[in-house]
């Protein structure tokens, strides 16, 4: 990262347009400016106890890969945009992406209403305001920040895999084909809770073991597809009141099911809940379910993944073409602008955990791919 | 609660000690002050979204207790003491009857220099200090607390039965002959984490799933002994880093067993350990246990009881004898005076939880008699 870093800090990098679901850094004028343009970006933010190369990469790296063209004195057709999604990560706001989501037109403003900052509770409209964007309702925001089908030709995203394939593989580069559908549901137990001493096991209708069951029928339920793309995962439980001496009265769960096929994720999804209807029911516990979001897969644009292939061919670097499990802010910028990722190897796979980390050289490479098919799609 | 509030609005109150372990309000001297004097009294602290009488009950009730003596001219042989004590529930400093504990002798100064305040994270001794009763070290603090073996003859506490046996029975007072032996224990399970998306099913070492087994086999343990005095509960477990779309790399939890019978109590708390193990060697997480506390059962002191019983015949009011499953002050207190308990009803058995409530004519019920009982010790 410190390459990154000092190559970025001697650059000169203004902002061009900046509101609540993202920011645009220094477009770079191409000869023909009036034509759509080409994108790049990721995102910045991050969860609890993570890394430092998750989204932050195709930041920095996509600042870089400018600059480096640049340097190199190349001039664009199109000019070139490089962009920083707002909470790509739901942990603000409880939703994946949404400035992603904006940007494609992904989001309602009724949806937008019910997100609430988990740091102060407020909503979106009343963070936005406190940011210094103005007051502006829910769909005066999406308006201004919907990004129109002729605003970009390409979008390319640099990110780190996540996963532990092409370190395996021993490939610097992978292209990404398809990005797996993702699905994210809350489910809340509420039961009586009680004196964790006098209130007799026989009397007892306990949320947290009620929680304990559905996570255990989560990893069941993508375990039995079968299929190593199906992965489903509890996450996030929290138990009230959360003390050692009572029994839980209410558990809250989110759960993250994703798979590359999205028939087969909904089958699941499916099980899912027809397995906490189940132990709500023996348990004697009342039940709420609700999506936080259910979106189809993405599907890379062939002309841009031919754009990567190339631009890894005339680099002389070897590349995979695979799958993203994880899911990115192309998930969304997919639905409006023809895009595909190109992924680096991390270390054993790991991310979302704070020992996440990616090589120099293996970020140089992924740079300099970035770099080649921005040039590339710059002159289509 | 009104009734008593409105009581002791009308008397004069006055704290005859306080220190960091909990309070003595006004003694009320006997004729013959050098004598052991009698005392009462219980908590005040709570657990998170608890309800309003759990503790309370038994200071304010001792408090009016001698306020109904002193107001019917009674005249005390031995003094009477009210005494509130500090931190029965674990939750502010993770250890439950800290309070008690020390004044009975039963906490070591190495155990309270491993108790940290779970708002500020400081230190028992800095908050102590922090609170103006001095800079004092812990086994100073201990040592100014502890109660001599001729500080009292007898201890009545007052308190809800936090579970439905009176209700069940329509029976006003309960008489407490012992109190279940209750063990804690932490137990936290260490995977990797990783990416919800990313990280295959079968790459994952799960903490959270380790703890929904444990959760299970806790309920599992407990059950298997086929007696109903044996309870044993998974009151609080956190997931880390908690997010929707991150595997669990870390879970702690706070396990509560507790029976009648010390030795079925070890038992069970044994097979819990001997699941937790052999689930953390199975889903390759590394386990870390460790006892909060695990005391014996207090047998109640017969000459206390068959005051509390005298009281209530005197009284006409029908009692039951029972074992306390929830422990209390009581439980420490007993190690170094003869005790006993007064239980009275509360709606449904609920503790611990918003909704726990005693009705005014059980609570007027219960201090007549722990005033009676009191008066009777007094003159022994």
């Amino acid at each position: 990262m410190d390459a990154i870093a000092r190559c970025v800090k001697s650059e000169h990098v203004c902002v061009t347009r900046e509101d609540s679901f993202g920011t645009i850094f220094g477009r770079w004028q191409g000869s023909e400016p009036s034509l759509p343009a080409v994108g790049t970006g990721s995102h910045t933010d991050a969860i609890p106890l993570s890394g430092r190369f998750d989204g932050v990469l195709g930041v920095l790296g996509g600042i870089e890969a400018v600059a480096s063209l640049r340097r190199v004195g190349f001039k664009p057709r199109r000019s070139i945009d490089v962009i920083m999604f707002n909470s790509e990560e739901p942990t603000r706001f409880g939703l994946s992406c949404s400035g992603s989501r904006a940007m494609a037109g992904a989001l309602t403003a009724a949806r937008l209403q019910t997100l609430k900052d988990s740091l102060s509770n407020h909503s979106f409209v009343e963070v936005v305001a406190a940011a210094g964007f103005g007051k502006l309702d829910e769909q005066a925001l999406l308006d201004a920040a919907r990004l129109s089908s002729d605003s970009y030709s390409a979008f390319v995203e640099l990110h780190i895999e996540q996963g532990p394939r092409l370190e395996k593989a021993g490939l610097p580069i992978g292209v990404v084909t398809a990005i797996a559908a993702p699905a994210a549901l809350t489910v809340d137990f509420y039961g009586d809770g009680g004196h964790a001493g006098a209130l007799l096991m026989h009397d007892r209708h306990d949320a947290g073991l009620a929680a304990a069951e559905l996570a255990l029928a989560v990893e069941a339920a993508a375990l039995a597809t079968g299929v190593e793309d199906t992965v489903a995962t509890a996450g996030l439980v929290t138990l009230q009141p959360g003390a050692v001496n009572s029994v839980p009265r209410h558990a809250h769960m989110e759960l993250d099911i994703r798979d590359i096929d999205g028939p087969r994720r909904d089958a699941v999804v499916k099980k899912i809940l027809g397995a906490a209807e189940e132990i709500a029911k023996r348990r004697g516990v009342r039940m709420e379910t609700a999506f936080v979001n259910s979106d189809p897969p993405a599907i890379s644009s062939p002309t841009v993944v031919e754009a990567i292939t190339a631009a890894a061919d005339t680099l002389g670097l070897a590349y995979m073409r695979m799958v993203s499990r994880a899911y990115h802010d192309t998930l969304f910028v997919a639905q409006v602008v023809p895009s595909a990722m190109v992924f680096i190897p991390c270390t054993g796979g790991f991310s979302h955990r704070p020992d996440e980390f990616a090589a120099d050289a293996d970020m140089e490479h992924g740079v300099s791919v970035l770099a080649l098919s921005l040039a590339q799609l710059s002159m289509q």
